[in-house]
């Protein structure tokens, strides 16, 4: 039964495939960092007594004609001898331009695929790339797993800080999560644990500190320090990966607050090819802001909460399938779209940003962020919109889906106090591009492009940023929103040096500012705390 | 009862001080490649939020004033907070210029300490050294516990290849026991585990290979191709180790037959400082040769077997406490001294080289080899020497102490099969020598001091030496005995940075001279046969 005049529209789907197209093909030059070379040997003989690493390592030399020789870590060592002499001297090499990670008997230069992960602090999601087409192949997501120790940053935290061994647990949860869903997408494609040349990782600073096992009790309070925010490039058996033998890829983070998924979406975003100023405003977990081109980057975290990522938000939910990824008003009828068409669970990031951007825009809310009573109402838009009003506890709400139709039984509203999350998140948010356009001495006017990203599944509609008042209304234009750029910076960073290269330069031109002391941030948080006036 | 006029002279304990003076007290500039920094880092605010990795990099590198940040890998990392924030920030790092291996609270730059292994294949001795003083405090030896899997190099390669986890039996057997004499080395001078700051190896290189858990296989047959022969510093970890935490540095090989233990002998002699051609014969295991300077080494292996170390003679053992190492014939009677001045058990090499010496230059055995009988003998020297003429088997043999003397209770014979075995090592030898001098463009007239090293305990007499024919006589003031150079050019290595890069660059000034496809070495091998006739 629908609720009201509310109509289920199945794009679902399509939002589901925006996630691959918009990787599907790699468009700059394919020339991933971690690279396969076929080498046939020369055989020993009593002339050429080099010792086997030594051959390796000069016929590699000469394949690529230049560089250092690769340094060949022990247990690489340990297994050339049986497989050179198994195979013949004819061996596919997995390797950078430091290092060998692995060896294959053989010729498997056409069997060469990575895995990118963005492990948020919801959702963990995983791509399957392609690393001689560049094609992003598939993709599989999933709430992250270290749910069970605590919803948030904080709270994953103060469990490591508490529990003894607690720190190993978490670290096994994600990497083991990462390893079935790694697993999940090779058997659908038909592909081995081997043909996984590469795993690049991107996350929150506290996610890759969990990942790598190192403790992140010190980001948790004053001053946030961060044991270590440096890109590198690990074996995966380092990090306790039993199946894989790949080298795996940790972006670089910036602060404690600000991390390698951002450092993702500065490089999916373009921001490092740009002369002018632009700005990368990232929902994913907290408010993550950058405001840079080129030659500099002005970074902020705001304690803004993760509402738009769908936490703290009453039916709030990470964007994967059954979530109200979108809401609109069309001819007085209220329409959503759920991902992948299913019947709709929750609302995800993109979804709460078009619910509030219409309780605002329609005037069913006032800039106060006060949801008002269908008898308040006056505004023809507003009158509309608040045909869906329901109290739930005595506080005004408003209806998406009713309990026969949603896949819970249970109805899926949003609620007074999930304006008032918005509110707050909206201020912080706000407030930190303020404060960075101040640290820059620059202005909204000097600002070519707003690029605005949230986690997976939320593309988040533009026109709803405006209305909630994030962005000057004028600015709409320069305003695209660009989905998941810590997944996409991931995949780009297997498939191209120069991105690689770019990652790792990012620490050093960034420059951090930290809000949390910072008395411009604090008058520009009370400034911001109103949404605003329609005329 | 002793046998005949034979007299026991305790000199054993001289003996043992021997190895330990010639490197108690370093002579060059104490400078150890891995280092203890203590360093206090500025506190962490709201105005430093340095990483802890960058914090404690760029203290280092402030303190050092110079070079590149040292890697930290993940292992020190993961240790990294906990320890800061419990030591107020104030740690020792134990580093070397490239790499930090490990932390420790507070100031404990005083407790410095490295341990030395010479791996033989026979025996194993571990010298503790302060790497404050340069000093070397004590000294372990003892059998090398891979025998029980073969008592040579080609058995031990031969029982890798049979049986199925072989190797990893064999690598613990001598990582363990390292880590058993080590433990031993420190209990007895009230010392922990923490206060080893490195571990260097040397030994020849199929015990490299077995230690670092690489298969030797393919050096065992032609072309004798190792896996790996470069130095490198590995952190004990990684090769398995339980108690350590340090990095272990392990001594670069040239060939599968001509190890680190040379690379060791070539520092500990000196000839890397040298501008004039110098010899370096080594009776450690083969019979290894260097001839070179400063610039160039040509380096090669006979295949003389390990006579001169005691093996393959029938009472023959290691240079350990009751090997019989000095046999003299004073004024008609036979003296002997063994090392620790116990009661004889055997025959070690310098005891091999006098009495085979003796009997060769008193005319006890002509040119070819044979030991007369005590009617054939008509030289004053050989009748006085034949009074201890024996026959075992039916074989002519000498009787060096009686049953009631020796610590087993039976008769320490050395018999003509024994000096059978001399003869064939030294005919390998000494072609050797000629081969590399033909391989140089040179003549014993170039070749300024003839270095001579043996295993554990073995300082062999120069004149035994000559007397066998290894070296021509008119040069025996050129000879010089230097004793176990392995274990000292190990030692060595733990104390100066310069020594480290010259053992580094060592493989790149060495040209390996093959001797199985030699035509030159086979005619001198043949010519070489005989002993120095007597006039």
């Amino acid at each position: 039964m629908l609720a009201g005049d509310c109509h289920i529209v199945m794009l679902g789907e399509a939002a589901e495939a925006d996630i691959l197209s918009d990787t599907a093909v790699f468009q700059g030059e394919l020339d991933p960092p971690i690279e396969k070379t076929y080498l046939e040997l020369p055989t020993p003989s009593i002339d050429d007594q080099r010792p086997d690493t030594v051959r390796l390592a000069e016929s590699l030399l000469q394949e690529r004609s230049a560089g250092q020789p690769a340094m060949m870590p022990l247990d690489v060592r340990r297994k050339l001898p049986g497989l050179l002499r198994s195979a013949g001297y004819s061996l596919t090499v997995v390797h950078n331009h430091r290092q060998i990670y692995s060896l294959q008997a053989g010729d498997t230069t056409a069997r060469h695929f990575g895995i990118a992960v963005d492990v948020g602090t919801t959702t963990v999601v995983a791509y399957l790339v392609s690393l001689t087409s560049g094609g992003v192949i598939d993709t599989v997501s999933g709430l992250n797993k270290q749910k069970s120790f605590g919803g948030d940053v904080i709270s994953r935290i103060e469990y490591v800080m508490r529990e003894k061994g607690g720190l190993d647990l978490i670290q096994d949860r994600i990497r083991s999560q990462i390893e079935t869903m790694s697993r999940d997408l090779l058997q659908k494609n038909r592909l081995e644990v081997e043909d996984v040349s590469a795993i690049a990782v991107a996350g929150n600073t506290t996610m890759m500190h969990l990942f790598a096992g190192m403790s992140p009790a010190a980001i948790a309070s004053a001053p946030f320090i961060p044991v270590s925010l440096s890109e590198e490039t690990i074996p995966a058996a380092e990090l306790g990966f039993e199946a894989f033998r790949c080298p795996v890829m940790l972006l670089p983070s910036l602060s404690g607050y600000v991390g390698a998924d951002i450092s993702a979406g500065i490089v999916a975003s373009g921001i490092l090819e740009r002369e002018k100023l632009n700005l990368l405003v990232d929902f994913g977990t907290n408010g993550e802001i950058v405001l840079g081109n080129r030659d500099q980057l002005f970074t902020c975290s705001t304690a803004a909460g993760p509402a738009f990522e769908g936490a703290q938000i009453s039916r709030g939910m990470g964007g994967v399938a059954g979530a109200i990824n979108s809401v609109y008003l069309e001819e007085g009828e209220l329409f959503y779209t759920t991902i992948g068409g299913r019947p709709p669970q929750g609302i995800c990031g993109s979804g709460i940003f078009d619910i509030a951007g219409l309780l605002i825009s329609t005037g069913a809310a006032d800039y106060t962020g006060r949801i008002l009573t269908p008898e308040e109402a006056d505004r023809p838009a507003a009158v509309q919109l608040l045909k869906f009003y329901v109290e739930e506890n005595g506080e005004p709400a408003l209806r998406l889906a009713g309990a026969s139709e949603s896949a819970g039984g249970d109805e899926i509203l949003f609620t007074q106090k999930d304006l008032r999350e918005v509110q707050l998140a909206k201020a912080a948010i706000a407030a930190g591009i303020d404060s960075l356009l101040h640290a820059a001495g620059s202005t909204y006017t000097e600002v070519e492009k707003i690029f605005i990203a949230g986690g997976f599944g939320n593309y988040i509609d533009t026109h709803s940023a405006v209305k909630l008042g994030l962005f000057p209304k004028d600015r709409l234009e320069s305003i695209e929103s660009i989905g998941n750029s810590a997944g996409k910076g991931a995949v780009l960073s297997l498939l191209s040096k120069r991105v690689a290269e770019e990652l790792a330069q990012i620490p050093a031109k960034s420059r951090y500012v930290e809000l949390s002391s910072d008395a411009y941030f604090q008058n520009a948080y009370i400034e911001q705390m109103y949404f605003p006036v329609i005329e």
